[in-house]
């Protein structure tokens, strides 16, 4: 691998480059193999023979270049990587009419890269394919992101945008977690709906408040003061999901 | 500050030191506030002046030095801390007769210290006091469990041992999550049990599976391949917890 390819996907680290130059990275073994088969589009994959030699009938196609373990971490965010490393594209954000049969999430400044990887992951176990975000949510080519996701970002879809309008335009009845809320084991959510997340710190904004027409609460039964943002979008929806 | 005193702070971010001095380390403003105001035994507290004048009240009858930021972060394992950081007392580990009325979480080598922190948060919310783990489970005095922890570590007891001996000595019935298990959304929770989750890579061993009475499964309607397993026990709590 050359010098000036080398330092063109460590580049990619930065949303800077990612923004610039409409590609980012996916990094590992088992993520690299749900993009390979996904719907998005691989400019180029750098593996180890190894990898190699066991996946080469679904690199057929992609642009492979065979370096070390050494390089994949030099020029990736992992720590370790024995496997791969894909440069991928950014897919075109289109506009996307939401179903009024489905469940959605909104996300309202959710900051921490993990946390967005993890509601991806806990969304796709439960079938949700669209996320709505406002735009100071953490971004979804993040490294970090990607990587908490464990290849789910294939099959959710992050919807960036002015959160009260596209919250408006989906004319979806409205739930949010609130600390004043109805116990979220007594209620019943209707199927199409819009459940809101808010900020690590500030929750959901008051813009965004006036906008729920459900507020919820998760029981709470001990000391702890709060539940991470994450853990709480696990618990709803497996409660939206179970009705 | 003295150096001896610094290098002596900063060796109990290492398992052999606090092992050694029967020590850890409690980082940040609400983690130190917290310990402070639990039956821990709190050694020292080194604070801002800040934190101090805010505080002082807390901190009568503490050890405490007044400190920089910058020494804050010099002796702990934080990126920032404008706060305190405190010197706790290791307890004595007690043997202890689980309750037959109580939910307890049983931990089968859970290695990640996030995900144990995580846990413990989790298992306060719900009001479990008490988590049996096996040797090989993530030491509850990492740092990176006590923050994760969020102040929960004061309230939930974690007992570590041969898991296998601390799960039969419960003589309580055994719930464990596993791929094949019934969905857990018909499942109704005997009030007093045991509910095991696994290694992150492995899931429950084979040892512990042979204990368990009812196999519980979180219904998938996606595509993830798996849960994390602070998100697992998240909405297995909360289950547990609606009955």
């Amino acid at each position: 691998m050359s010098k000036s390819v080398a330092k063109f996907i460590k580049s990619l680290q930065l949303k800077k480059y990612r923004k610039q130059e409409q590609l980012f990275l996916v990094e590992g073994l088992k993520s690299t193999l749900e993009v390979i088969n996904s719907h998005f589009n691989v400019r180029t994959v750098l593996c180890t023979e190894q990898f190699y030699e066991q996946f080469s009938q679904q690199l057929k196609g992609i642009e492979t270049l065979l370096v070390t373990e050494n390089q994949l971490t030099d020029v990736g965010t992992l720590r370790s990587n024995n496997a791969a490393l894909a440069v991928v594209e950014i897919p075109v954000a289109k506009s996307k009419k939401l179903d009024t049969n489905k469940f959605y999430l909104a996300l309202d400044d959710i900051n921490d890269p993990g946390n967005l990887g993890t509601i991806l992951r806990v969304a796709d176990w439960y079938g949700i394919d669209t996320i709505l975000a406002s735009e100071q949510t953490a971004e979804l080519y993040n490294p970090k992101v990607i990587s908490a996701s464990k290849g789910s970002f294939t099959r959710v879809e992050v919807i960036y945008g002015d959160l009260e309008r596209l919250i408006s335009e989906s004319q979806l009845p409205v739930y949010g977690t609130l600390m004043e809320g109805d116990n979220i084991h007594k209620i019943s959510f209707k199927k199409g709906c819009v459940i809101v997340f808010g900020n690590e710190a500030n929750g959901i904004s008051s813009k965004i408040k006036t906008l729920i027409d459900y507020k919820l609460t998760i029981p709470k039964i001990g000391g702890a003061e709060s539940l991470n943002v994450a853990m709480a979008a696990a618990i709803v929806c497996d409660n939206a999901i179970r009705n």
